[in-house]
């Protein structure tokens, strides 16, 4: 059984039903957090019991939305590889480096967790069709829940997406359409046809659940790592779920008694240097980030000029003692290369952008060789072929 | 730690030395086949302690021919999810069908299982180098356990599989031989170039060791299924190490006691109709194959005219009570598309193939209403985009 609460605003405090369908905070322009019981959870169900269910990321249902097990919606998310690289670490004057490998998920990205979460607390509240703008692999997640689930998906998706998210998207029965410009113009198209149809718009943090989805890879760590916590998680930041659904885990976590100390890590923010709203507002100073104008860079996930979460996401970064880095997409291209010929991981450019980021953060002496630190591959390098050299001349 | 035997020859059952790297019986041109000491196993160790370990192929370590732990080469492979496909048994009048689905495993299919125990196996033994033909996945799974074991990998593919498969491996360091013809072409010239350079050779079942990592979906399957096994496995036939390994799963499931009731599964092999040389021997009641002239299907990994362990995979499936099936390759393509519709998953073509082998076992009435079916999907459909409509027009 799910313990959810209700929802509340993070910048106002008001509180929102959460047996109802619920967006957002019109009068913040803030995502809606989730709160659950957790003293009540914390004496009626214990950590070893969670770890001794079958695998995948319904096991954690009572930090989770659904209120009825016939409602989850499962391809298989969740539980992914936690992956020593020591060849990797080596090679950065590093010991202790760990990849927490998201492409073993259904559609082959970290956005499988939020959209099971979401389409399946949607369906359950009544829902009947959906819609996304999106960078490329949320859309190809959604299309997969809504039809795993029997409902009509629509995805707005920017003309230059990865052409593997247009075509698995169609493959599992959405509706695709290509918009000519970015996310944020995907965005404006997909909330108006919303308003126009009843369709539910399921936009990173316009709804309160695929952060929910997300967090569950911070438990997953913390499990992992015998109920600790690394002293370093590095992420790629597009639209800032993963960072700030995990930084939620970490504190319904020491919430629960379940950690055996309660230290948290340090969160790293990965931006490309051609689209670093967060970077830039971090480097500032800010509480919140400014649109990111002629955003550009080839690891579409990453192409997120202005994040509906910003001031959530630079909140985490800083109470964490953590920070924000640019990386570019040469460095990119290069980390993806290193990872897959070192340890036999092919990570998408928002995978690897995290590999060249802890390259920076090493040369700077700002990562310590005894320290944990993961690095997050947020999905496979296989929608993302065409940026690799291609056919070859046949021999013989 | 290992049960490991030795090997043996299942024709002639001549015993070969496990502790010195072995390939097969010249003698009978037959594959080996491991054997362990079962007996003591059974009496050591508890089908719930292997439960009770974390998650992956290496928890089954005791019936892996490995002897160090220090020598496992994990990337995340195996406890691939196993998926009840509810709206797809109603639509071809089943009601308990699942999906078994190897594109959970690194590098997006079942290979990686094969080729994590043959490169950890193999580096134990002393190899320095590898060679494997394959008609493509195989190619990318060497590749990257190659370079998580810190070893030089090379691949002869046809010039005609996936391009994927080619970029895959490439990235990962390998030294990729494209070739005109078919895996059986590619075999001869990896045979060749093993012999020149001192190369060790992986081809499927010339090795022993590849079929025993994919025995281990078999133990898994039991595992799920409370230690009973379905009443059919719908599986694609290639080079048949999945079919014949988990054959070896429940004979020695049974010799261990692991199994609550010793009833083992009808096989079903299922072949492309442009290369069916098992369906072909097992029509006409053969006990060999004949080599499949002018072999030609769009699923790649079926491309394989005339399969070495023949004999090992036509005594399966008539020990069984099994059978062979070939689908076209439009009902491969539109089981894909159901498969994706009804489900959200996307199957690669040998996967979808079993689904198309259902519609046709369902329909004559082959398979019933209440008995558990299990089809495998063995990989990711994200490797065959080029097999899907392409782009399309921008909007807006």
């Amino acid at each position: 059984m799910s313990y959810l609460l209700h929802l509340y605003c993070p910048e106002c405090g008001r509180v929102f039903d959460a047996e109802r369908v619920q967006t957002y905070c019109h009068d913040c322009a803030s995502p809606l957090l989730a709160r659950y019981d957790l003293p009540r959870l914390r004496a009626e169900v214990s950590r070893a019991a969670v770890s001794a269910r079958p695998r995948g990321m319904w096991r954690w249902h009572a930090v989770l939305p659904v209120r009825d097990d016939e409602h989850h919606l499962t391809l298989g998310e969740g539980d992914t590889p936690l992956l020593p690289v020591p060849r990797l670490a080596a090679a950065l004057g590093l010991e202790r480096v760990f990849v927490k490998d998201e492409s073993f998920n259904p559609t082959g990205s970290f956005k499988a967790r939020g959209m099971a979460a979401a389409v399946a607390r949607a369906q359950e509240l009544g829902v009947t069709a959906l819609v996304v703008p999106t960078a490329g692999n949320a859309g190809g997640a959604l299309a997969a829940y809504a039809a795993r689930a029997g409902l009509p998906a629509h995805v707005f998706m920017p003309a230059d997406a990865p052409a593997a998210n247009v075509q698995e998207a169609r493959l599992y029965g959405a509706e695709v359409q290509l918009v000519i410009g970015l996310i944020s113009d995907a965005g404006r198209l997909a909330a108006r046809a919303a308003a126009e149809h009843g369709w539910f718009d399921v936009s990173t943090f316009k709804e309160p659940y695929r952060v929910e989805g997300k967090k569950i890879m911070g438990y997953e760590l913390a499990e992992a790592f015998g109920w600790t916590l690394p002293e370093v998680i590095v992420y790629p930041a597009g639209g800032g779920t993963g960072l700030v659904g995990m930084w939620q885990a970490f504190a319904e976590l020491e919430a629960l008694g379940w950690l055996e100390r309660n230290a948290r890590p340090r969160l790293v923010a990965v931006q490309a240097a051609g689209c670093a709203p967060i970077v830039r507002a971090w480097e500032a100073g800010a509480e919140r980030a400014q649109f990111y104008e002629g955003a550009q860079t080839l690891a579409a996930g990453l192409r997120v000029p202005g994040p509906f979460a910003d001031r959530l996401i630079l909140r985490a970064l800083r109470d964490s003692g953590g920070r924000a880095v640019a990386v570019s997409d040469a460095e990119i291209m290069a980390a993806q290369q290193d990872l897959a010929r070192l340890e036999g991981i092919f990570a998408a450019p928002e995978g690897a952008a995290t590999v060249a980021a802890l390259r920076q953060l090493a040369a700077q002496g700002w990562l310590r060789p005894g320290e944990r630190v993961v690095a997050f591959n947020t999905g496979t390098g296989l929608k993302y072929l065409d940026l690799l050299p291609g056919g070859a001349q046949a021999t013989q």
